[in-house]
């Protein structure tokens, strides 16, 4: 196993600030890396379709000089077949440099990160997490604002099951000043693990509203996110709430001048089009940002494989006991042979599953 | 928006002749330019598949030695989670240097064009335009006849879908002393408006036939099409048709000597495998002769964005109205947020879709 | 037609030989051949989809210096539309340098070698031919035992329709001291036409046994294969076996020191994944080694092409007549076209079917 990325959390502050510094020295002068990765293979093995990060990664190995094979779905794999991730991961070892998974079940870029003798980036994992959207995010914001701490951030739309919100808000959790305003209807509200053992727990200042129009004129980031069809069990329910939270070129008017909005695309209509008109409108410029970071990321990784760092996953205090997972989106619902395994977290008596965190009271 | 090509038409002949100019230089010394695009990305954004066209355009970036990114089927884009063609152009802008696009909707590309930052090439959009294969069928007629000009040109099987037929008589239409000849069954005649709107309002000599034998002795270039089961509503018409104006070897016995033979692939059985063997058959030469064209293409579009050169199309006199288009295979029709705009015709109270040039009468 | 591989025994022992000394020269010194195919392309063809072979091509041609284009499934290709194999191969020669097929109907391959004006490696067509898979086997029997004769190889699981083991056996055939234990429940027994066609003519040592566990203290080389549940009409007779023949961390114990392991992958369960720790497992080195030789490979048909070396197959002493191939994966089955041609295998009145070496009485 080599030192890969599954959550953004996986990245020491001043590891992000490196990455940060190195995105922005990459924007200046893309000349001077376009062949740091010569020769370098990056795999995109994405075991479910999402064209915009595929491409992003893709077009991030590119600039800089290496090259790229893969799969962008799974009837394409060797999972059709039946093979395991973790087979997938030592075979895709013997082809490329590095990877960049995506994977519906929850956990599997984990599993496959173990198993590889490559470094892997995670590119999404079900509800679990997506860390280089979130460094998009960071680095769209610390170019749009000039810094990552001092900053009054709201969040709207599907905050329950929204990924990006709880990797986003876990993310600034390390910076201070950080105000949150949490805008959605009570069925999409910020789940009680990332209210309380996040903001609470890190202290931040929070608050909770339904409604978008009266908190415009407080933020310094509006961050817009989609509320996704394949999230609701129940098709009414979509169809009751999906135009909730919509953006439109009015109510941009109640926003402050310098009030940036993002969104991690794609988008169907909650942001109005002719919002994209308004240069306060960022959700295009993240996607180049995006593009940067992932090669950062690449080359950081990169280094270091070659300078033998240390994975920062370590299975050390994790136990096989009579414990099962029961996410149903969990890596070990569909992969027979792994071991279900847990970790004691900070509060006494909960464990959580070190696939894919999903916590248990015992 | 950065100078595009949606249509052969929006070549001046002068462009055109330096694209083939172009290709014939390429030809003579590949190595000449095999580095003229390193560092550029093209992405192949394929909406539906077209192994053939998609192949073409990935063989041509890869000769000129650039790269490649994109995708082969909407299945594996974010069109499946609902993002629009305008979003999705955006975004690749952030990836890629030069787009070619394939999309089922007519005017998909132009719309993708219109938000693009980067140049893009239509690489077919439903029955409305395919202009590479235009410029394929072009330099082959160039190079095996050494003029595009006083030609007798055959066109043959099915006339009123073929999309590569229309296309090809209207660039010819701009080159003199063109005689074309229209060989189809009546359900499959040239439509009126190519006839009305191309042939005869540029004065061209045409004639039109149900018998390919008959008319095998006089021409210069023989230009057959396939039937496609999926331009038919009804299959027992499709099975009854299909067969007809199939060329054989016997049948090629009576075209002159130097009669060039071609098709713009694929090709299930309207032209007999035993003609592959005859000299005159020239459709295997189309497809060498596309790839020079599109690296030609690509080279002037490239060029063409890095000196500012304007975008062809202009939306000055384009309005928004009453009218809406009511062709089912328009982008109008799936894309909701698109604003339903037209354009005068020549023809007194004629307006066409400025996305799929559909025509209304007012 | 260039010189191409559609099978391994295409390929003369003393060039085998040679492939493998240059697979060993591309291990110790991958610099010197990182170039060697600059401004090369390699088609991927592949009709079905197998990413771990079509990865390992491309990292193979990556790994080169040179470039890669195709498809991954028969879905994103023109034989959605009813091209043939001939016209893609003819198609594909104007784009490519060389060609990687998979196909699932046998012959395939062959048909478009014929066909292509470059050179095409077979990536496996159906029950037929494998031979990249072989060359992977051969290298690491090679490289771990240090020779190629004077062994003693077992063969276990499915040894009637499964691929890798006939072609591996015929590919053994050619050296010296082979002895072969062939390892099967009685309803996946070796085939008559390899036992009688291969061991028996070529007067090669075999048993036949059912038992995995007693044959393991006597094999210099352990070959496991999967049960494959598409290769099974009855879905009773798959769940009843697919069970059989588990190699567990328990009966590794029962084999030799230096008894080394081998799967062409991907496994299910066939092999306990506790074996993987086991340094005697070699089946992901063979994943490796497999890219080596396709490096060598294409290194070699690229060469011959340039040099204008016959292509090994010849259809001088076919013939077309009343006989008519019956083996439903035949290419001959699906493409209408194809004449189906004979030859005279070494048993008089026995003829063989040019295109999937199906055999036939007369």
């Amino acid at each position: 196993m080599k030192r890969s990325v599954i959550d953004t959390v996986d990245l020491t502050v001043e590891e992000l600030d490196g990455i940060i510094k190195t995105a922005c020295d990459i924007i200046d002068n893309p000349k001077a890396y376009s062949e740091k990765c010569k020769g370098k293979k990056l795999a995109t093995l994405f075991f479910e379709p999402s064209t915009r990060t595929r491409l992003s990664f893709e077009a991030a190995m590119l600039e800089l000089g290496g090259s790229v094979i893969g799969f962008s779905e799974a009837s394409s794999s060797s999972a059709a077949k039946g093979e395991s991730v973790a087979d997938t991961a030592k075979v895709i070892s013997c082809y490329a440099d590095i990877i960049a998974m995506r994977h519906p079940k929850e956990g599997a870029p984990y599993v496959a990160a173990k198993n590889a003798s490559i470094p892997l980036i995670n590119a999404g994992d079900g509800s679990h997490c997506h860390p280089t959207q979130t460094l998009a995010d960071l680095l769209t914001i610390y170019r749009e604002k000039g810094r990552l701490n001092d900053l009054s951030v709201g969040f709207c739309g599907d905050l329950k099951y929204g990924r990006t919100v709880h990797s986003l808000i876990n993310a600034l959790s390390r910076y201070t000043g950080i105000k949150v305003v949490l805008i959605s209807p009570n069925e999409l509200r910020l789940p009680k693990y990332v209210r309380e053992g996040v903001l609470e727990k890190k202290g931040m200042e929070y608050i909770e509203t339904t409604d978008l129009e009266s908190s415009l004129n407080s933020l310094d980031v509006l961050y817009m996110t989609r509320i996704q069809r394949e999230r609701f069990f129940d098709a009414d329910e979509y169809e009751r709430l999906k135009d909730s939270y919509v953006l439109t070129a009015e109510k941009m008017q109640l926003a402050k001048p310098d009030t940036i909005v993002l969104h991690p695309l794609p988008r169907v209509n909650e942001i109005s089009v002719k919002v994209d008109e308004d240069k306060r409108a960022c959700y295009f410029k993240q996607v180049l940002n995006g593009k940067y970071m992932r090669m950062a990321l690449i080359l950081k990784l990169l280094k270091d494989a070659e300078e033998g760092v240390a994975p920062t996953h370590s299975e050390e205090h994790a136990f096989v006991g009579k414990l099962k997972c029961l996410n149903p989106r969990c890596i070990t619902s569909t992969e027979q042979e792994l071991e279900h395994k847990f970790e004691k977290t900070d509060v006494e008596g909960v464990y959580k599953c070190i696939y894919c965190e999903a916590e248990y009271k015992i």
